[in-house]
């Protein structure tokens, strides 16, 4: 699956994964009301219009971008009707030819680890049969129960050439209170990017390894480094746009040969239509809107890449 | 929800939580059998037959414990029927009186540990309405993303009346390769462990706060420490019988009260049958042998306190 999605983002010229991350103050009004007419303001209601959302969004980027990374809380908000949109979202993205990047943050001790991979990239087995439970083609994991928590997903993906993002360097403003702390000189986020590369190289890919590392955009001097610590892992970058991230700080994250990321943008795409600059295609034409804001993320990084 | 669950601690006289944490392997043929014939060898099927089980087990053990943790891993693992079925067992403790802590380690970035915070412990808004996701009264959280990961869930607790447990030091084998990692001469988890006790001093509850900590009973020195640095903080020990944790290991968890811990077992307990001490109930008289299995195990820990 890494080496899929390494040429989906040479094929597209778009190192960009949108972020399926849906609040219903992000659904335009038109679909809420319609979802609601038809299952009241019940969390079935919520769930059927955060799908009718997402598919509208999908069915206009889909050929500009390699993957989406659907948010699970954005889902677990409502519930099991929730969880079941996740579900469904995952399955129209795949068939649509996208690759998956469930954004799950999971993580816990070695046996309960391998239920999540199991869950999340693997098959259960049912008697005689075995199911896939939610099917995504990657999955964000945190690292703090150490390596027998990562150990079972790595299992997981070499079984199913599946991957892994585990988080190094998160974008939020805390993210120093326990990942900058210094051990032996070393920031935390280094060590867990040493052991990243290591574990990476047990399950690598033509280029790239099947365990990537997330790294915010809003540190970009901390990728510089951890680029050069993990030379073979993709870097998942969240935080551009919204969050403060911009093209120019963007390009540390890279490698020389212009791959080695894939920079997420969330509410920047899926609620373009309410930003000043996207206003004119107003609420009824919020996929076209999103369509538009891909395009301009994936010119400002071609700028900033060529900049460099 | 912590005094609440501080009285029933007391008067029960059992510190412990059962963990609900179902594998296949553990529930008895003959539930399997029926469910399966009933919805096929499908996650449909396999949903139900965790349910029959997990339905037995509360049956037979809810008037002895204060409080039982479904891990939410072994649920997911069944993809959306599984989830249900999560739902369904939160929802049933909770009307025979059970404290429900879900096992569900999130934690994320500010606005998406909202959306968990809402989806597990508290109540999303649909148009005019509000409905609980989940409704567990507890939920486990991740710490490595920092404060503003975690406030979302205190305002939650506060608004709600309900409390976290923040993972401190995890039961695992690899738990040291981050958690004890020295920074300024002081391990990890110890520097997590004041920050448990700092948030928890914001959300008081009678004599303990709403924010617990997650403490491995297979680390009892560390217990020891943790118990110190953080008087108010009702510690969750996972760990105990299977993964080798033993009553005199727990006693450092307690304050001199006799309180502040909270013992959890999962297989010890839901899949005692299974085990050769109570292998005279057989797979018929399962929730017996859970029933068994617990009061034993409240009389380990009572003489352990009691030996201190």
């Amino acid at each position: 699956m890494i080496n899929r999605l390494m040429e989906k983002i040479q094929k597209t010229g778009a190192p960009i994964v949108v972020g399926l991350d849906p609040m219903l103050k992000f659904v335009p009004e038109q679909i809420q009301k319609k979802a609601f007419s038809e299952y009241g303001e019940t969390l079935e209601g919520a769930a059927e219009a955060v799908w009718q959302y997402n598919k509208g969004i999908v069915d206009a980027i889909w050929d500009l971008v390699p993957a989406v990374k659907p948010q699970i809380a954005m889902y677990e908000q409502f519930g099991v009707p929730g969880v079941a949109v996740f579900k469904r979202t995952v399955d129209y993205c795949r068939e649509k030819g996208l690759v998956v990047i469930g954004d799950v943050k999971r993580g816990d001790i070695g046996s309960t680890s391998e239920a999540y991979a199991v869950g999340h990239l693997g098959r259960v087995q049912v008697g005689e049969r075995s199911y896939s439970g939610f099917g995504e083609d990657f999955a964000t994991v945190n690292p703090y129960l150490g390596s027998d928590g990562i150990r079972p997903f790595l299992k997981v993906c070499q079984e199913e050439k599946k991957g892994i993002f585990v988080l190094v360097k998160t974008s939020n403003p805390s993210s120093g209170e326990f990942q900058d702390r210094l051990v032996d000189g070393k920031p935390l986020y280094e060590i867990v990017g040493e052991k990243v590369a290591a574990w990476g190289g047990e399950c690598m890919g033509e280029q790239y390894s099947y365990v990537g590392a997330v790294v915010g955009a809003t540190y970009p001097e901390q990728g510089k480094l951890l680029r050069k610590k993990m030379p073979r892992t993709l870097i998942l970058v969240p935080g551009y746009g919204a969050q403060g991230g911009k093209g120019a700080d963007l390009v540390h994250f890279f490698n020389e040969d212009g791959l080695g990321a894939i920079i997420n943008s969330s509410r920047g795409i899926i609620a373009a239509y309410q930003q000043e600059q996207y206003a004119k295609y107003g609420a009824q034409n919020y996929a076209d809107a999103s369509r538009a804001a891909v395009l301009a993320m994936k010119e400002d990084i071609a700028k900033a890449l060529a900049a460099r």
